[in-house]
């Protein structure tokens, strides 16, 4: 085993999280995100016992300064240390106020690693932080680890007395000059309209004559525009910056817009995989849970990386009193706690949901802090921000779709505790009360769904609130019908204009058996965004107008991202409902696999599970699935069979 | 009025205690406070609402990066603004991650000064802080403001091949080469030993000839040893760096010895007052709650400095969740709760009571989830540590001294809640409950004394309790009786070893009319450090023991500083005492001059009070006192005489 860097648990995330919320720039100017964005701990110990039988000679390198302390001695970072026979603690004290303070030890049994506890001398001894990324001594875990790879515009032309580079599709690329004669300013656009458009473009850079071989951070661009130059005027590299995560997930068809939709969506997702799940790559850049929520699912049928969902949710998670919701968003601190759930259940990783536990009570006890007069979450005060969606939900008072996903969210709350062991029996008692309430304020017969708001008189009905009844379970037997037929089948209700909510919305879909209906619209609306040329997935999508007319988005003339992670669900829809693999066990200890191909002559596609991967072939009319781990079923016109290791299995459909 | 620099309340504080707790080195190792020191909120939010009535240009400087918002609009830092008319919110965001978040608003009408209000984007808005230091857009308040004077050594011999310096005094000082042939290293030395013993001396420093030029760093010293050099070889300026801060007490006498105390005394807090009261300049140079309170007895006699005072009760308080005692220290807590109400007393500023309760509040609730089962201050983990003085106290379980300290944090919290009228029956009768119980438990008729500890059975006596028990009115008629005879004045009980605790024993003997013992104590105590050579006053000293043997502490050969603040407690005693000037009102509203001078044929001194200065002069049997303020009584020989503002009253005494 490998030396690992170690740190206070959660603060690798803090000092991350609040270099990337410092990182959006418009028109020149940093805009820091909107809401408290906590620091790490400044001064930091680790320390662990250790066991030496044979004398050992170690060395600690540090981010930071201090010393490390053996009995009574101190021992100075970077210098030999013998330790000699004997059980005692190693002590490493690291201060650092301008990054993230942590510690690297090397010696033959005493290394650092998950191991080792830390504290920030409040006495508090908890376990490190540490990440197999950093096991290298000489990258500081203050410096994320990004890859780059050489990317070449596809076209250059002059244009209005400027050169235009089109790379082709979307992507994030540092530019680094090679030939540059004079100061210039370099707009940025993932449009074409964005770029030439110097004067409402607000996504430029200037770079001086001096700023050759300087190296800028990353920018969101498919196009670039340089005014004011001629053809070979300016040379430059673009280098695309990437977190290095393996797509493990894979779909061809015989079905071709399903399959650009699929790989438009990997794109956009790739590009918003950083630090942490990302809102999108050109605007704000920031860590939005609601956001980060769609992606934690996208992900599984995609890299299935469990690190970068530990990160995004200790990240949003914060430290520290909770004063606000997170990201300000009351729904946003609901899809938060769910998070949790869906993280135990994709990953079995019941050592997070304990280490976590502490904070999710915390956002929970805020929650609860602040419901109205009924019991219901509401906006308290003019910081809170009911959000849902970009939709016209009627936001009087209190919000029906703000209560059911708080009502999910104490569901997930009491089945963590349960599963620690941690009495609930108060949440349990307030879960079935505001079961009760929502029915009894919500429900209209007269309508036969859920209305926005009680408050208002108005009964306005949007599909949000009824779409979570149906995901979540809410409403069953007639009830579930009539949202059915009065909502989600009756064109009258406003349709959904995001990608974000279409998601919830075909998952409801697929969770009643309309899976054929969903993929359908999934060719709709998501191909309708790839017909106008999209090559990552956009914020926000109305088939029934012209793209060019909605590039403006939050009083900005090119406000709309073009790459927005909640843009990438087919790639769920897909896996979890066409080729069919989920887990029936948290950790995917159990799994099914119930493809649903009757619309493809072929497939060939490839699911991630935890440790795993399954592979679905279909031919003509021959289904071939085959998983490299035990603990699958397949199950296929209502037979199980059931999957062995590596062992594969054909049918004829 | 100028703008000032503006920033988080309290931050500033935070800020530069982590910078000042980063600076202990000792044998090329930095050695962080052993507590939690916390920082600085990243992201701050300034606002202010505007009346522009006449159009106006305004500049905003920033220290991080971020913007100026006015409606919709984003403005840049550095660039002109031009406001308005109209009435509407200038905001401006600053964020830093290595830095202090502060601005900066220069404009006709529109300055930044403590109008203005502060968020960390948790939407709490409250009151900037700032400082009438910080005037000077130049002169950012990451940079704490300190004044340089040029030094000359006094002496210079050779000595076992290299050179010794004397400066003749103690003091702080910054060393800038002038002429360096080679790499050395320098010993700095309170003591000529301590200089000059190269193996054990911790406090050296390498300097190599690429150095010259370099700024360092200040060190406390009086001697300076640098080995392996001839006579000339190496020559240097040195800068005394120190916080500018005016003496404005003064005190001249008949009695030399006495002079030299108060002098030796003045020196010692003014090198130990910085951007906080420290409490030694060599060794720790940390914020230890228990001797700033000292140091802030000694400076309302001295400099009578708010801003000293306000910060370090800021740095001390800390910020976010209390999770342990202030320094870890019982005592200290208390100390730190008491402090707010002697700053009350001095300055008449209910604002700062007001602005410090909740944190003032957070502390006392923490000491009162931390009681022992009878209700006491006790140890309660192995964090958490029973100081009290360095003497043989029986700390066993729950001790007396503590519980002194407990109550009368209780009567302070108990007033400040009340005069700020907030609620605290719970409080008081937790005060009435401990006042009950201590008696019942520590009282012991058999020793007519309180004992340290009821627990071990020892009924061991020592002074502390029990002088405590008189400075805070603890102890009425017979028991007030008992103590002095059987603990104050009764040699048997052990001798207080330090001039922290000389300090209270002193002062408690004052209390009781016992004011030439205590000046002949002090003439005794201080006055064998001043024959043993002291420039400034020792953390510990035995008039029993030489001194030279007892340089030792802490486990280091030289361990013990020369210079700590709780030395200088006799300019209080002096002032407060002899010249008998004390405040009878908050602010000194109301004060009272009450001369006990019958020692000297000759006293000329001066005594700061709130806005104002007394001045005390007495030539033979002529007494002359006179005030720049209104206020003042004069008492004398039972006689009250009004004090009139610059009228000079003079009495034949």
């Amino acid at each position: 085993m490998n030396s690992k860097w170690i740190w206070y648990y959660g603060d690798f995330e803090m000092y991350h999280s609040q270099k990337l919320h410092l990182r959006r720039k418009e028109r020149n100017v940093v805009f820091p995100a909107i809401w408290y964005v906590p620091g790490v701990y400044s001064g930091v110990r680790f320390r662990k016992k250790v066991k030496i039988d044979r004398e050992e000679d170690i060395c600690v390198t540090a981010n930071g300064v201090g010393f490390v302390q053996i009995g009574a001695v101190k021992y100075e970072f970077g210098k030999k240390i013998t330790l000699h026979k004997g059980e005692y603690f190693v002590t490493i004290n690291v201060s650092n106020m301008t990054g993230l303070p942590c510690a690297y030890v090397e010696g033959d049994t005493v290394k650092s690693n998950e191991e080792w506890t830390a504290d920030y001398y409040n006495g508090k001894w908890k376990k490190v932080g540490c990440s197999s990324s950093y096991t290298d001594k000489n990258v500081v875990p203050d410096t994320f680890i990004f890859k780059y790879k050489k990317i070449l515009p596809l076209e250059k032309t002059v244009q209005k007395g400027g050169v235009l580079y089109d790379f082709g599709k979307e992507t994030f690329a540092r530019i680094v000059f090679k030939k540059l004669s004079k100061n210039i300013t370099v707009f940025f656009g993932e449009s074409e309209y964005e770029a030439l458009d110097t004067k409402n473009n607000c996504q430029y850079e200037a770079f001086g004559v001096e700023d050759i071989d300087k190296n800028f951070e990353a920018k969101a661009f498919r196009y670039i525009y340089i005014p004011d130059i001629g053809e070979n005027e300016v040379d430059f590299d673009a280098y695309y910056e990437y977190l290095p995560v393996e797509k493990k997930g894979a779909f061809e068809s015989s079905d071709d817009m399903l399959n650009k939709i699929w790989n438009v969506s990997a794109d956009t997702l790739e590009l918003n995989s950083r630090e942490f799940f990302l809102d999108g790559i050109k605007r704000d850049r920031w860590v939005w849970s609601g956001d980060s929520y769609q992606s934690y699912f996208v992900n599984r049928y995609l890299f299935f990386d469990e690190d970068i969902v530990r990160r995004t949710i200790i990240a949003l998670g914060g430290k520290g009193e909770v004063e606000q919701h997170i990201n300000t968003i009351l729904d946003y601190s609901f899809y938060w706690i769910m998070s949790i759930y869906d993280y135990y259940e994709m990953t079995g990783d019941m050592e997070f949901v304990a280490d976590i536990f502490p904070r999710m009570k915390a956002v929970m006890d805020f929650c609860l802090s602040r419901l109205d007069k009924n019991g219901f979450a509401s906006k308290m005060d003019a910081g809170d921000w009911i959000f849902i969606d970009w939709a016209d939900i009627d936001k009087t008072g209190a919000v029906c779709a703000e209560q059911m996903l708080f009502l999910r969210s104490l569901e997930v709350f009491i089945k963590c505790a349960d599963m620690l062991g941690i009495e609930n029996s108060d949440y349990l008692f307030k879960r079935d009360d505001l079961e009760k309430k929502i029915n009894e304020y919500y429900w209209s017969d007269e309508k036969g769904a859920f209305i926005d708001s009680f408050e208002s008189g108005k009964n306005n009905v949007t599909r949000h609130a009824n779409i979570f009844a149906l995901l979540f379970g809410y409403a069953e037997g007639e009830k579930r019908e009539a949202i059915i037929k009065n909502v989600i089948l009756n064109d009258d209700v406003a349709q959904i204009t995001t990608p974000y909510f279409k998601f919830y919305e075909l998952d409801a879909m697929c969770s009643i058996g309309q899976i054929e209906y969903a993929i359908n619209e999934v060719e709709d609306y998501w191909g309708g965004m790839i017909k106008a040329g999209a090559t990552s997935f956009w914020e926000w999508f109305d088939p029934n107008v012209p793209w060019q007319d909605t590039l403006a988005m939050y009083g900005d003339e090119y406000g709309k991202s073009l790459c927005h992670a909640w843009g990438a669900g087919p790639i769920y829809l897909i896996g979890r409902y066409l080729l069919g693999v989920r887990p029936t066990s948290a950790g995917y200890k159990t799994f099914e696999v119930k493809p649903e191909l009757g619309r493809f002559d072929f497939v060939e596609a490839k699911v991630p599970i935890k440790d795993g991967i399954v592979s679905i072939k279909k031919n003509g009319r021959v289904l071939e699935v085959m998983t490299d781990r035990d603990g699958g079923v397949l199950i296929y016109n209502s037979n199980n069979i059931v999957l062995h290791k590596n062992k594969s299995v054909s049918i004829e459909a």
